[in-house]
């Protein structure tokens, strides 16, 4: 694989190297759009890349630029005439342009806008108006529907001559007369039936779709889960309005899971693409979970100054701080981790919820009992004072008892009470599993050692 | 979306409880397999699965028997007569059959190998033999191939004969004397074809395909990369011997992100439903970090006790320690899993590695500065002394330096000399964030309280 891009990389560099046109175009031409994109953004002058861009006939062009950045895009586009962002962006489908539109600026935005022919601008404006994750924000509305009226040959024909786009043929989605979707046929099977068999008889009538306003996780799951290639996208009257196709949702997936990643380790995911690259963007996105966790600490500290007599009088105490809460913190996210994933991926659901949580409190107990035990044989080993060992395996025992517990039920109470656990519990979790932690060492310190 | 799972089950609920096995029948024909296998592993007692199953037609079975996990399949294959069984695994594609057999004991796995067919035997036989997350071990045979020397005509001929299943008919590989992969074509580029013109003329030439023994997530991001809804797999010598379609491949995009999850806190998946369910699993799996925490607790300890002289003289000093390693640890995982997504993603590459570094160092600063403000003042605030404030506010932003620095580093490094950045990283970078925050503190505090 890695050679391959290499290879790609050198070849192009040193075609613009010397500017020959008529190879660079052949070679071009052979490539897929996908490795342009990924050469292009490796070429360092601009002046080289709008080179490469120019050589590119518009369909090649609307789908490499569909590869990239949106403002980067923006940015190609400025510098050629408008014919041509004219002719590129009409061969750009209508959610790819819908989706790099909606990236950019007010005035950017009408500026292209006014580029497309007019029924096509006001297609692309209309996908626009969906929100971002839901079933309309990423679907199509280039797909292939057929009257269920007709005969099987009508509708071959009607497909030759109006499906451009060879790929997208997946399933043929059959309306009524109002425009509902009624079924759904295969290409294959289109063509083995009876030349003469009316589509209404022919098509399966099941067909699985989905709401306009679905939240995109929601039909990457059904995907997911019939194995589809595509899905028809109907509004609330069951009008088919668009189809979503499987590479979108493989998108989809990828930006759940990354999300789900950051979100755990309390910083949320903007783009992709741009927390990587833009350093405010990092800043801002990471600042809200660590003014949770300055808040925890400082709690934390409360409750320490409120042990401060005890820590005074035996400050072998504070040495086992880090321990414990790094312990229960631990324990804690690896139970909210199973169980956030647990509730993504649909295994958790109300039936096995509490069978969920009672297990995760017995991994808690479980995993207590063993790390308390050595914790407290260190100590002991340690400070050479039994009651310390006692304290500080009790404690261990405790907390990660809790941590676990909390760990799985959190979650769960956050989806059940409509908030995102994925969202919210990883940092929360950890700060209230350290305070809690730090409270029942203070309180089993304070009855064991029979200090006051 | 729930409303339609209830649906289902009430409805077989229902047919079931009276025994109507024409209505039943009907039902099962007309809903996905998927569905019908989520409303099996709902029914509470064995019979009614049995019932249920023995409902369904052999071809039927097989789909909705592919959907469940290989130790629920085996149970309910024993339960019946082997010509059934046998019926059942040959509707089964091989690629699903390799994966359930490959989960079961030797003993099981010989008994139903001789259920099969001789020849469907040896196939799966073959496929059992991949690695599990390689090409081999997720494609399947069953693809479609054309010579390249027969005309177009002749070529959908071919494929109405031998295609049986519809739904795996999205590419037509090309190939030549010698098994080799020499092109592609698509359905549809097919029935638009002159029909007397030669495949070799009007195939794609440029195929891109995997070898067998690429692991499965290089498999996954090249289809994602392509939009691709079915790959080629090849041997070393370019034979064409299966294809890995769209619907595997999210498969593997959901495990990989699973994967990367838990590894991320430190508890490794096996596989997800196990881990789930399993008691022991989920021990064992979480035990391995939580030791490594362990040891890192103590050296903390350790590192506290070496500094007890100064805690017994400041008590006040102990207060900071939580909120000291807790935004360290924060700080150190938010880069440490933007890092390791990057890598995963591929965004972060050898051109961005030194970038990546570099920009989180300062996200480090950055945030230290402002983080070591805000609890210098508390600290200020708190114990009425500028010293305390002042080493507690250093610490901060020494600390969370340090964490970014790490946590991005710490990653890249383990790519470098071949460990997975995902499997390594997490406790171990929050573990050693946690030892040398502790140091700068107790160093710091040292030299600016003046004690000794």
């Amino acid at each position: 694989m890695k050679e391959r891009k290499n290879y790609l990389l050198t070849v192009i560099k040193e075609l613009l190297a010397v500017k020959d046109e008529k190879h660079l175009k052949q070679f071009l031409k052979d490539t897929h759009p996908a490795d342009i994109a990924e050469v292009l953004s490796q070429i360092e002058t601009k002046a080289d890349q709008q080179f490469l861009l120019a050589q590119l006939d518009s369909q090649l062009a609307a789908l490499v630029l569909n590869e990239l950045d949106a403002e980067l895009v923006a940015e190609f586009l400025q510098e050629i005439s408008e014919d041509r962002v004219s002719e590129i962006l009409d061969e750009m489908s209508f959610d790819d342009a819908a989706d790099f539109l909606g990236e950019l600026s007010e005035n950017e935005k009408e500026k292209f806008l006014e580029l497309f022919e007019d029924q096509d601008a006001e297609d692309v404006q209309e996908l626009m108006e969906y929100e971002e994750d839901t079933a309309g924000g990423i679907m199509t509305t280039e797909y292939v529907a057929i009257p269920d009226n007709i005969t099987a040959s009508k509708a071959i024909e009607v497909l030759r001559e109006t499906a451009p786009d060879a790929e997208t043929v997946y399933y043929v989605y059959v309306i009524n007369m109002k425009n509902q979707l009624v079924g759904v046929i295969s290409l294959r099977e289109l063509i083995i039936a009876n030349p003469n068999a009316l589509i209404s008889d022919i098509m399966r009538k099941k067909v699985i779709s989905v709401n306009v306003n679905e939240d995109q996780e929601d039909v990457a799951r059904l995907v997911s889960k019939y194995d589809f290639l595509a899905v028809p996208v109907v509004d609330d009257s069951q009008h088919l309005i668009g189809i979503i196709t499987v590479d979108d949702i493989i998108d989809v997936i990828h930006e759940e899971a990354t999300e789900d990643l950051y979100r755990l380790a309390g910083t949320y995911a903007a783009e992709e693409d741009e927390t990587l690259a833009r350093f405010t963007t990092a800043l801002k996105s990471r600042l809200p979970w660590l003014l949770v966790t300055l808040l925890g600490g400082l709690m934390s500290g409360q409750v320490l100054k409120n042990f401060s007599d005890q820590l005074n009088a035996v400050v072998a105490l504070a040495f086992f701080i880090p321990l414990l809460i790094g312990m229960g913190g631990n324990v804690g996210t690896q139970s909210s981790t199973v169980t956030i994933r647990g509730i993504a991926t649909g295994q958790i659901n109300t039936s096995t919820v509490v069978k969920t949580i009672l297990r995760e409190s017995m991994v808690g107990i479980s995993l207590g009992t063993v790390m308390g035990s050595l914790v407290a044989l260190t100590a002991f080993i340690w400070q050479g004072s039994m009651k310390i060992g006692l304290v500080v395996g009790l404690t261990m025992l405790a907390n990660m008892f809790t941590a676990a517990t909390m760990g799985s039920a959190v979650p769960i109470i956050l989806k059940r009470i409509g908030v995102d656990p994925a969202t919210a519990s990883a940092p929360f979790i950890t700060t209230t599993i350290d305070i809690v932690g730090l409270i029942i060492y203070a309180t089993l310190a304070t009855i064991l050692l029979g200090i006051f």
